[in-house]
């Protein structure tokens, strides 16, 4: 079907030459002469005005109606406002009609209730305008990394191992519900794999196997998370980004989180103008503003020993006090980054209690390498560390932790043999989203979203 | 640890200057005064040589070990051979030991034996190659579909329904192995969500949902097929690349798929020059004669009884003689593309019993708008329609097929609210990785395959 996209007549349409568009309408407006069409194709976020002079052009009823497609063939025309083009219309030829049980109408309708459409509410600005982002975003991160020379890699997402204290998993399997068997052992013999297997929850333990070999990689595909958790802020299926960079130490680390996320902001301000002055009118007030500050921050650092200072001291404003030892809630790190910096702050070296195995012991017997990049408004949007390159190091975390050396064969094995120093970190592409939008609930910056008792 | 990557050394190393680099031993050779240490740091295809005059610099005999790591600073100096360079160097430190267990010894290893180790495998020449492939073939496929105004979405992977006669489908549960229940919906009302999920065959029918609000989108992410099959060609986890267009007709999905093709070959061949001079020698002689043929075909096009015809003909030759109504098999889709057409062919318009329920139907009332595309050397590589976009049609061929449509009440709602002609079509993205660099079995082109039995 030739036709040009409404973004390229829009922008580029030559003024007086004929143009063919498809789209859907969006607004219809009848007059006594004149009636005026405004129709989407999705190509951009501006709608196309067709202009239909009634004298010359019967257009069928059909062809007005909210949510029906069509074909417009017209002279391309300056717009009446603004530097864009418009159509008169020569031809409206009707593709599809929309009966009026079309549950998205033009009366103002809430997130809430297109949250029970998802397979309509992409036809509306605002998540016309998500997805937009989201897409736009999404080609940040694959040039920030591909320009730099990291590998995009794959990691597995059935696993056999579970990603020690990362949550929940789904298992995966192909026995039938009233499967029987003797035991555990001899259910998963004959199950797919031979073995239990489960959705893996980070693909980092992978990312290292491919860093100490390439040197730098990334990856961008899904995790998951069976955790019975109904917030605005998870998912139990949602895309996760995760760097791994081979001799590179925990300041490396905090160097690349923060570029990267500068980057990413840059690019989706530079690319995505008329969403986000969309959603800084309705959505979220100040965000350009509240981005561009992000964007050209030197962001702070501070060691977890010093942030539990700063917070005992206000602990009288706090939910839950903190003291040393204590893991830090949203309300601290929003309090660290909203009111003691003012801007980003990574907060590094954290007891080594409340963090994961494999991250660096530092000298001081007592913290590890790790860091949290904290960010106004959302509070943690980054985790990460240098990692345990030291095999003995490696083997007595794992062991005062109860956790089966032999499952985690492989990943001791990049110990033995020319070990080097690494690191990496991981940022929710979800929480990244809402972050640059202003949305507040993770389900509508997501296509079709999973979550406990939730898979429409 | 401040240091350079070695590819920049290589290229652009200012000649007199002193650089750091890390990396891992690829080679050691030593003689009387002066002794040469290869490393590689995974940046570059090619290595970095590091000469070492024995007289000025002793050197820990740990840091010759194949496969050892360590930092160099050195002196860079223009290459003995060719226009790169090379370090004389002024310090070696040892990062990491590299004990004589190392699996990868110097002595030509097997794929097949580098498959039982694919924690190390990435550190051999063979699958650096492959990986740093399978990357800019990736970054292709974003930068192809941008440019050209497609949204990326992420399909969702856990899913309700399953896609009709795409195959086998893992289940994705919270339940323990032993759970007991009265019956299969008392079982599912427990689980995670609530009812039975599985693991998603293709993304299509959510494509469908976004190509009919946005226009033009992609999908690229993992699919499963838990299907018991251990060859070469099939993986249960495998990435797809899946665009679906709204507006698009038969004749413009193949104009896409054939552009797409072309440019991803074309990236490849610009962008990895070494590594596929390298599969050429190794892999596949003629590889990237192939390729450059490829790229620049016009793609031939054959309805599917045209090519029963030309088939027919040569039944003798085949193991599985065909008729109309048969399936083409591998041999007949290799002697399409091989020896009639010698160049990729789109086959179009099979019989509707052979093809998905999705599809759109031919006014003969006996064939569907669906094309295979085939090419020299593998046979079928992209599969694609035009969608069913009438209602009533779309609702017989469900019908035919005793499917319930309460299931697809979502899908058929695209065809009752302004439905459009659209279309789409499908790439396995390992199938393409194989093509491009000879590799024939697709658990070599895959960092942790996953088949049957398979999880390590």
């Amino acid at each position: 079907m030739k036709h040009e996209d409404i973004k390229s007549v829009l922008e580029s349409g030559e003024v007086g030459k004929e143009a063919v568009v498809c789209g859907w309408v969006r607004t219809f407006r009848d007059s006594a002469n004149v009636a005026f069409l405004e129709i989407s194709d999705g190509t951009s976020f501006k709608k196309l005005q067709v202009v239909i002079d009634k004298s010359a052009l019967a257009v069928d009823a059909e062809c007005t109606k909210l949510g029906a497609s069509v074909r417009v063939r017209g002279e391309v025309v300056p717009a009446y406002k603004g530097d864009g083009r418009e159509l008169n219309a020569k031809e409206v030829t009707l593709l599809g009609k929309c009966p009026p049980e079309y549950p998205i109408q033009k009366k103002r309708t809430t997130l809430d209730f297109l949250r029970t459409i998802p397979h309509l509410r992409l036809r509306t600005n605002t998540f016309a305008a998500v997805f937009r982002v989201r897409s736009v975003a999404a080609q940040a991160i694959h040039r920030y990394f591909h320009e730099r020379g990291y590998y995009y890699i794959n990691a597995p997402l059935i696993t056999a191992s579970d990603c020690e204290g990362a949550g929940e998993m789904f298992r995966v399997t192909t026995r039938p519900w009233n499967a029987k068997a003797e035991s555990e052992e001899e259910y998963y013999k004959s199950d797919f794999f031979g073995v239990k297997a489960g959705l893996s929850v980070s693909g980092q333990l992978e990312g290292e196997v491919a860093a100490t070999a390439l040197g730098k990689i990334y990856t961008f595909g899904p995790s998951f998370r069976a955790e019975n958790s109904n917030t605005t802020r998870h998912l139990a299926e949602f895309w996760h980004i995760e760097p791994e960079v081979a001799f590179a130490e925990l300041p490396d680390v905090i160097e690349i989180a923060e570029e990267m996320l500068k980057y990413l902001i840059r690019a989706v301000l530079e690319e995505c103008p008329e969403e986000l002055a969309f959603f800084d009118s309705f959505v979220e007030k100040g965000l350009i503003e509240k981005l561009k500050h992000v964007e050209s921050s030197d962001f702070a650092v501070v060691e977890y020993t010093d942030a539990i200072s700063l917070l005992e001291k206000e602990n009288a404003r706090f939910q839950f006090p903190v003291s040393w030892g204590s893991d830090l809630q949203s309300e601290h790190e929003r309090y660290l980054t909203e009111t003691v910096f003012r801007r980003p702050v990574f907060v590094t070296d954290y007891p080594k209690e409340i963090k994961s195995f494999y991250m660096k012991q530092n000298a001081d017997g007592k913290t590890v390498a790790a860091t949290d990049l904290l960010v106004p408004g959302i509070g943690e949007i980054i985790g990460g560390s240098e990692r345990e390159a030291d095999y003995d190091k490696l083997v007595s975390a794992m062991r005062e932790r109860n956790m089966d050396l032999d499952a985690y064969r492989q990943y001791l094995d990049l110990r033995l043999f020319g070990t080097v120093p690494h690191g990496g970190f991981g940022l929710g592409f979800e929480r990244f989203v809402m972050y640059v939008t202003g949305i507040e609930n993770i389900r509508d910056v997501t296509l079709f979203p999973r979550s406990v008792k939730n898979i429409k």
